[in-house]
């Protein structure tokens, strides 16, 4: 986190290209910079300290977004950024912009924002670590009665992980116009309870505008645990994040015909299963070709009888690509494979995309920030270059304003479970 | 069933290499066998009349071995076969043995057997034929005041299809000596009720031994729909079975690592289900190379999210092959494959085989009189020599006396279901 609240603010004095200016102020010298540094010890404690709100009791967190688990760290974070000088406001998407002035308020705040929902068999980290880091920088900040230029507004984004209510990064895309407040609004829960009348319950329906035109924002920093094994296995502390990378799901459906395993030559079969696992094959070494990613993760069968061909085989896709153009033609290879293998199995296939969501690359001065300040502390060799494989609201916020984000390793790799583990030493 | 009738008897004159000596009476000419014809109309209202007990309403039968209805249909067996001169023996487990003497009374009975009993969701011919077939030649015989030269048994074997009590080829197993009967007595359905409580309660725990040593059979024929797609296909009538092919299960645990698809690089997975799907498409290839069958007809995959790379797949082998040694082989390989394919994608697997039936190859005389019989009615081009590729109670006769069965068309193959047809002209 030193990187952070040093180089990252000074790195952050060579942007002057966009509209709101972000600049350090001028009396402030990097020695100044340099002095201010988190505190480890407090940074774990007040991040264990949350975890009582939806404590899994196996080492994880389940607080799905809106629920009074949800209501208490919203209630703590309220409380606690006031103690640093901020004062929190709420929006009509229940997400919290809690604002620490800077030298030039008429500057708009500099974002530190990332979520304090979780998966319902979530880990401790995923998100609420980079909500916590932001408040962090805000008690070194008090603490050290450091004045910024611009504002800071560290920021609890409204359901990210999509897991109460089935869209991800729903708040961020509602502020960054990419999704409407009606439609968010109009979610409902397993239980057929709606999103605003939850919202309201728990006290957080707020007044201000969910937009960025109204409440705007000079930039958008995310501080992450990786969700990857990536840094751990090249022994890297730090990942510059250069972007998020194109992504969607396809289901499709393999319909042979269902018969007696026994009596039914080789020759004269029409095995649903056989074809799939030719396509689950085929999928990954295109996407290997493209330089792309694809998995299958979801595989149902039917009539799940061990004497007898399956009829209907229905899978999952999910794609990712750095690159938009090559990601859609990487998906239109899949479908015409997936076509031609079908018809060598005397099956029909039928693909149908559900989901894609476009790359996206962040804002070069802001990676370039995060480039220097890491390779700064760490060393070219301590830190990576690479994109976010899954979404954040550091996606939407990208479309809008200059946006990065910082990556920490992931233990083994694993997040969205309660094992998800990031050192405080990598902090 | 006109070549049973006659020239299978006919055929039979020659087999005295058993102890069990086969011979059609010296006094009947082969004329007077010639004009034993079996009556289709007959044949088709006898069996169309016992669907009541089990109709499914959808052209299907469920009549599950022990119910109610398998109650009704074994009364309705018992009494009719008695208008047709045979007298009904019911043994310990159940299996009716309609005997109708001959004319030397000290040679075991030839059987003519099949089972009542159907899967969950059967059709009305499966088993259910072949008893009613056995009935029509006592009809026959009794209409043409025939008198054959051995004695003549029409059996309903107990509990074929194992789909109530999870063991097929139940009762034909005790009486070969395969089966223990505490074991089948002891066997209990999906409701915890007991196979012997079962059989006393619809009052068919008989007083025979079940055993081929105090109840023996000369030979055993079986004729049965094809429930394959061969005869139809190649517009044959008839299939000479020339034994059953050996077959059994494998159950296949690929183990991986779950983990988030989108921040996992395709170089660092341990995907389960993408090394399960290159098994599945080996095992093929195997089968194939091996000239034997192989199914995988159940698969399962965890945790089943469409972003998440599976972290453990169970799928299911079903393996047949007319040679053992050569099936024993193929699963060999099967297993050799599947584990450097495992280690290959850094997975790991475990196989293990849950069922082995060998397969036995029916009597040559036996056999022989099906053969000269049916190609003597439809010419070489209407038969097709094949083995049967399910589980039989001509398997476990097999063991203890002279065997064959006949194969008559399956429209569109299908069987185990209520769509399940074959047409009274092919009868």
């Amino acid at each position: 986190m030193a990187l952070w609240t040093s180089r990252t603010f000074r790195g952050l004095a060579s942007l002057n290209l966009r509209p709101c200016v972000l600049k350090t102020s001028s009396s402030i010298s990097t020695r100044a910079l340099s002095s201010l540094k988190v505190n480890q010890q407090r940074l774990w404690d007040s991040l264990h300290h949350t975890a009582q709100w939806g404590d899994s009791k196996d080492g994880g967190v389940k607080r799905l977004t809106l629920t009074p688990e949800d209501k208490a760290v919203r209630e703590w974070f309220v409380d606690h950024v006031q103690e640093y000088g901020a004062k929190p406001t709420v929006d009509q998407m229940g997400s919290i912009f809690a604002v620490r002035p800077g030298e030039n308020n008429d500057i708009p705040p500099i974002g530190i924002g990332s979520h304090l929902d979780t998966q319902p068999a979530g880990g401790r980290y995923d998100g609420i670590l980079g909500v916590h880091a932001g408040i962090e920088v805000l008690r070194v900040l008090q603490l050290n009665n450091h004045r910024t230029y611009a504002p800071l507004a560290v920021i609890n984004w409204t359901n990210e992980e999509g897991a109460r209510f089935n869209t991800g990064m729903l708040a961020s895309g509602v502020w960054s116009g990419q999704v409407e407040q009606d439609f968010a609004y109009a979610l409902k829960d397993a239980d057929g309870k709606v999103f605003r009348d939850e919202l309201q319950s728990i006290g957080f329906l707020g007044q201000a505008e969910a937009s960025h035109k109204t409440n705007p924002l000079s930039a958008h920093f995310e501080y992450h645990i990786e969700q990857g094994p990536i840094l751990e296995e090249d022994n890297r502390s730090i990942g510059i994040v250069t972007g998020v990378q194109g992504m969607g799901w396809l289901i499709v459906t393999v319909t042979g015909r269902s018969q007696h395993c026994g009596t039914t030559p080789m020759d004269r079969r029409s095995d649903a299963l056989l074809t799939a696992s030719r396509m689950i094959s085929r999928v990954n070494e295109i996407a290997l070709e493209f330089g792309g990613m694809t998995t299958v993760g979801v595989i149902n069968s039917e009539p799940q009888s061990p004497g007898t061909i399956p009829g209907k085989v229905t899978f999952s896709i999910d794609f990712c690509h750095l690159d938009n153009a090559r990601m859609d033609r990487m998906v239109a290879q899949t479908r015409e494979e997936c076509g031609k293998i079908a018809e060598k199995h005397s099956t029909s296939v039928d693909i149908k995309q559900i989901w894609r969501s476009p790359g996206v690359v962040f804002d070069d001065d802001c990676v370039d920030c995060v480039r220097s300040a890491a390779i700064d502390r760490f060393g070219k060799d301590g830190c990576i270059e690479l994109p976010a494989g899954a979404g954040h609201d550091s996606v939407n916020t990208s479309y809008i304003c200059p946006t990065a984000m910082v990556f920490i390793p992931s233990k083994d790799g694993i997040s969205h479970h309660p094992s998800e583990y990031s050192s405080p030493e990598d902090w």
